[in-house]
């Protein structure tokens, strides 16, 4: 190997070597305030803006919720989650494709964390390299549209073998594609067996109350713990 | 500025200043070859692959075409182009989320550049980090799949910026969708005034005449000269 390849890699080795020491720290605050915290990766347009304004919708008044959104630019994500009242702050990376473990470190003292549950982290939209980096969550959701077709499991594996749960969004154009929904579950559940998938649209509801109802049992096993 | 950031800004100056070097030796090939190079990119899903199927069987025979196919894994892609009888290579980047100008130079070799007119290099599935790698080619073309929203040229303007050519495909969605194709197009023409913008179905072959005859016309100019 090239000794200038060989040099990339020891950096991004070490990259991410800060990262996990400084995540460990994220992990433990979470855990202290007792509270469930979730990394919402997908492409650009998978649809997690729209999911976690449903889900925050669908929790309702039993936990108290809070988020984190990360993007290049636009405080516009941010704005979609305080147009519900919901306390949120915008992380804008810049030319950082993905969020990483010191960028949320930074900000989590503005937050009033004996109030909330859980807290979930929109990351930059981008299926490939937020898979490889740990915020200190205590795991990775996948949002994938299912208009990007089956074959994009296969194609980004990574980020499905690190995610405890997969939630397939705009069901409701299936019969407008040529999408394989069977064919697109099974390649998801070779690459990590023990994955969750739930199918929804946030468009017309469907499947909605399955995966809200899915989280609302992880939140409470993490309120309810020590 | 906390010296570690510093470093991390250094470590991505000099990996693009490398890069950079690199694409000029491929720019020049490809010149000498009077053959047209482009830059394929666009989120997983957007339709790369698709496009480039329609567009190829849709330049017919006027011209010699090739295909690098970049992923992180499988040759899907590049088993779709074969399936054409066009010459086509796969690079597995792996863990890269994008390809740069040395995986490009490497396999140059492996083609018959003398009955070449037009080379397009399908990048890895990612609106964001291959934005920033120049490959030699003589210009980048972005395909957005309108499914993904409206607000997504604001959010990821980089691409929006550096690309010539912006083609908005899965336009037969639109009926299905929230989607607001006139707010889309102002978006991407205030991040680039000069951007050329093409509305295509891969799906129902809508506008793909208009965007093949436009690249033709691309094709002709580089061939023609010198």
């Amino acid at each position: 190997m090239p000794e200038e390849n060989l040099r990339e890699i020891k950096v991004m080795a070490n990259l991410l070597g800060a990262n996990d020491v400084q995540a460990e720290v994220n992990r433990n605050h979470f855990k202290q305030k007792k509270c469930l915290a979730v990394n919402l990766i997908g492409s650009p347009g998978a649809g997690k803006t729209s999911l976690l304004e449903k889900t925050l919708t669908g929790l309702g008044t039993e936990f108290g919720t809070a988020v984190i959104e990360g993007d290049m630019f636009t405080s516009r994500d941010a704005e979609r989650i305080a147009a519900l009242n919901i306390p949120v702050l915008q992380i804008n990376t810049g030319s950082a494709c993905h969020l990483d473990s010191k960028m949320v470190n930074k900000i989590l003292p503005a937050f009033a964390w004996d109030t909330l549950d859980v807290m979930i982290i929109e990351n930059v939209g981008n299926l490939v390299c937020p898979a490889d980096f740990d915020l200190g969550e205590d795991f990775k959701a996948v949002v994938l549209s299912i208009a990007e077709g089956d074959d994009k499991p296969e194609k980004y594996p990574v980020i499905f073998r690190n995610a405890k749960v997969a939630v397939l969004n705009k069901i409701d154009l299936e019969p407008f594609t040529e999408v394989d929904l069977a064919k697109m579950k099974a390649q998801i559940t070779a690459i990590h067996p023990e994955i969750k998938i739930f199918e929804v649209s946030c468009r017309t509801g469907q499947g909605l109350a399955e995966w809200t109802a899915w989280l609302a049992g992880e939140i409470r096993a993490v309120k309810e713990t020590g």
